[in-house]
């Protein structure tokens, strides 16, 4: 394989070769069907060790199914979620909250500074929606990313004042981890920490972004909130019936901190990007990097230079902000990184290594 | 591995080596997500060489969601279904129809002989349904399961009837091809033949149970009817970030007649299965056996035995009715087979070879 | 006005004089809108005192509404709903139970003798399902209509049956009361014992049928499932803005007794058309007349001279059964009924008063 | 009656004398329910005449029912709907749209200027969300209100730019006119000019606001959207089974211009207010007042003072905005008006008549 020019997601790598040979490993002897089998069995006992509680754990095919079964529950049986615009249960899933709730869930976006709610911001809309009971969709839960879709991560105590802003307003609080590895691994906190002790009810468990070829998990920290899960994961076509083939992705991902390291790696990749980008004149990070991507505007020689190289990168924003992300992945290697700096310089004019700093624009 | 005694069901299988061979040589490289990268993309052209014309053809992750999803487009904007009691979509998928039309589509169960629909039955209520126009949903698409849940299958014939009969009342046709593989094998027709041609608009192809690990197809012979397939497989979650994992599995299915020579092997062990249980006294064959499972209810001694020796099998009907499902897959071996049926003998203290036939009920 | 000929349905007919006037009486002075106005607020100290408990009323424009929003309540967060096939939120809804509840709630019919639920029955397939829990939707609520599709009324010990086993089952208990009136006449019993004393947790409340121009009512015994109910109207389109239309209807509808002398007159009625036509050879009654309507089957020229005549009356039932139903109503008056009789008769060519019963045919 | 002091809404008035009249007439004689009746269907000439081409007329209980049978239509099979924030649709119907489409429409909040839709930010909006086609809910729609939530009226030109724009994007035009009469009244022009004539595809046509009890109507001058329409009104509980009783106050609103002498009174009455006002320094007016109601801020003492006299009006944004609404009505007297605007000279500590202006705040 040649060096890596595709930036463009942490999806376009593969799967990390330990989830790939337990899948393999998988394949002999016949097992129970639709999750009766031992190693989905076993992921209770896996998930309760990693979270130091009592969960229960239900393995999905894809985030935008974790998300929206949350959305379903937490926001039954009518009512409304807040979180942030760039949310991807509120832009990137097709109106997902509304399809799995039946039209009884609303999203409802709160305005963010670096990605992240303000939770006196979401606290006065909630406080006001809740005074008009007959024309507003009532409160039901807010939604966190962590972390956030601008490579953000919230801190335990701003994870803790949302959830306690939430419960004072009866509010569930949901938690779409699609890159929670990525932002235990930034925090260095316990995965208990940054989720149940903050005030997290129930968690979207990403492992797809992080070596898993097709798994993410719900996870249940309130368990009365898994009440219905079993059928509504049914309906929704996420009961697998050879369940144990994504059962195992997720026992091999959370095996000997796998999920850890690979999400360590990733964000060491962005931090390097993100390092060696600064000095080219023009450059402007456009949020903090402090997961696995950069957000940032590059000069217009340097993105032509780039595109026209082969490498691939996706936009954010309206076309006219000029805004890309730059995303690393478990597998992202060093060299690439540099070759993608390097080609940077070269398409900017500048030497690597010179020490103006770019812009921090926010 | 020791002989198979789990005749739970076809999904209790592994993968086929050959698939899950392709599915790790995917695994190199990185490539666009989404459904971008060449393997889904080139789909398209092999399911067009499959079944001899354009198709539009969508992976998703289970059937259930293939099912659900061509319910919400065949019923939409609103509308009922006509099926089979015992069809997937109607009673063992949790209200899928509801959920994937957020309640604009309702089942409707439809007589059956041999779990095949009666199409005068079906017509007169269509008919019926039609002229009470304020107070019926209103009739839109009729669902067939081709091989069906009773081991029978559809003559083309019996397809195209139920076609015309819908046509006439402008319906659209579901064909839910969960067993496809296993009608097509059983009619020694072309897939085209056993699809389009006999008047089906859409079908929700299966590979699960023959093979695959985790993935099925719908596939658009009304390409018009895909006009929002994208967004509701997006929004349902079954647009997997990765899908080159399911694509090049199915690519896999029906390489080389795969899907074909698995579903031959496996419609033959069923029938071996049921040769072999016809001369004890007292089994009672529930259905005919043209596919890849023996419905029957067996002797008490016989059943207690079995059990006793660890064999599984799914019940079907009421428990009153002591219905047994035995279900063989592409890799049921013949001494699987022979296996089993020896003990049913050795349960039932008869000689194996003795020729007194089993009654058929229906 | 000339001779009623328009037996149809108990819908056929305008207000009654009181809830006209008190309509009109209604229209004077500014109010407040949304049924924060006097006569609204009213309702619930009227309701309270009627059925000698407290209770949450919500008035809504039509039993459909009222049905749904019950059944969107009593199914959430997402199940099924059992009930009569005959019953008027399975068959003449349109689909009015998976619209309500956004696809979330599955109608399950019941079998039934005289349009009465089978306890047994009910229970039995309440169990099976709730034993197979990834495939069913799971079993949430009884739906009894009182008095019944087809003439009959549950006693008392009949619904505190069917109540008693759904407690058991963890069910809630709907009430279908479009007939409630004429129910409570029929049994003798107060509005209590009908309802919340026999174990019904929500009812919907009939006035339509028996006086009123366009109101019916929710009424919540359990006042917890009340919860979200003021939301679901609204976006149902069921909270009027000048809601005192709707509420001073029912507030006459109730006062001095109006509804049950309406209701007495109605059954009187309808008892007397059944006499008149018992002695009719030929005639056969197809259900108990205990309420307002007989269900009965006429000789073909008794048929075709009525409608020749002008007389009108739906059938029910599939077409060939030759069922139809003759509706009385609270303005239905002994002169319309004996002239109907009489030209039965004479279309008959029997002599009214003649012995010979008819056949009572089940 | 005393003088008219609750200028809450145009919603708190009771019904025209002309129209209570023509109730209390059709409550004679038996009829055809559910809509059967000569009233209903002598309504589509009616209307057809009203808007000079062959539309389909049907009546319905609320706004929000008319406007949420509306949305589910233009956005089926699944889609976005493009509207003011201040839609009704969108922020006082409780979710109606996500409601009646079972979760298939989502209202897009669009930016505006004077309540107006701007055209050039609606098409923006719509080519990105076009362009985005695996993520983003595919336009389908959008609704204009008219006369708008802010007191204004589109010109004819603006609803035909915005139609051109939706056509040139595929998009239906649904117009909500709770309160076209009084746009209508205000523009001159005539309704089929204000309609079809400028690409309106399907109106919600209000009565209730101007002079009706309890009745609305959706007009589809396209009528191939009108196709599920009785199906979807019905389990919508808005075909009432005494569907006279609404379709006679259409009738009788529309008759002899009764609607546009009604609006023209209220959009004259709420001049007055505003020109009385206009002399009190720091009334601070909020938009133009083109129809029927005012928005204004008030000085402290003003707004303390006319509360204390018992007079009431409706808050509009949020709460430190300070704006209030000041509604008039068809029935709303030059001497209630007068007796408003001397009440607030009073509390103001001014002498009318005298000539200093408000400011105009936009």
């Amino acid at each position: 394989m040649s060096v890596k020019k595709n930036f463009y997601s942490d999806n376009v790598s593969g799967a990390a070769p330990e989830i790939l040979e337990a899948l393999v490993a998988a394949n002999a002897g016949d097992t129970a069907p639709y999750g009766a089998d031992s190693i989905t069995e076993g992921l209770q006992a896996r998930f309760a060790e990693l979270f130091e509680t009592e969960v229960d754990v239900y393995p999905v095919g894809t985030g935008t199914a974790a998300n929206g079964l949350c959305a379903s529950i937490v926001a039954a049986p009518y009512g409304a979620i807040y979180m942030s615009e760039a949310a991807h249960l509120h832009g990137s899933e097709c109106g997902g909250p509304e399809f799995w709730s039946g039209g009884n869930a609303r999203p409802i976006p709160v305005p963010t500074v670096d990605g992240k709610i303000v939770v006196a911001e979401m606290a006065r809309m909630v406080d006001e929606a809740a005074a008009r009971s007959a024309t507003e969709v009532p409160p039901r839960a807010v939604s966190i990313t962590q972390g956030t879709e601008t490579s953000t991560v919230y801190s335990l105590s701003e994870v803790r004042g949302i959830a306690e802003a939430a419960r004072a307003r009866r509010l569930w609080v949901h938690m779409d981890g699609a890159r929670l590895a990525n932002a235990v691994a930034r925090l260095g906190c316990t995965p208990a920490e940054a989720t149940w002790k903050a005030g997290v009810d129930v968690l979207s468990f990403g492992a797809t972004k992080n070596g898993a070829l097709t798994a993410e998990a719900v996870v249940f920290f309130n368990r009365e909130l898994a009440q219905t899960m079993r059928y509504r994961r049914r309906r929704g076509g996420h009961l697998f019936s050879k369940m144990r083939f994504l059962s195992v992705q997720l026992e091999a991902f959370i095996a000997n901190d796998l999920w850890l390291r690979n999400a360590r790696h990733a964000n060491a990749m962005a931090q390097r990007v993100r390092e060696g980008l600064a000095k080219i004149p023009g450059v402007r990070f456009r949020s903090p990097t402090e997961i696995n991507f950069v957000l940032v505007s590059l000069p217009q020689p340097v993105w032509d230079g780039l595109v026209a190289e082969g490498y691939s990168f996706s936009r954010r924003g309206a076309p006219s902000e000029g805004i890309i992300r730059i995303a690393c992945a478990f597998d992202t290697t060093e060299e690439a990184v540099d070759a993608l700096v390097a080609a940077a310089h070269r398409h900017a004019g500048t030497r690597q290594g010179a020490d103006r700093p770019a812009a921090v624009v926010r």
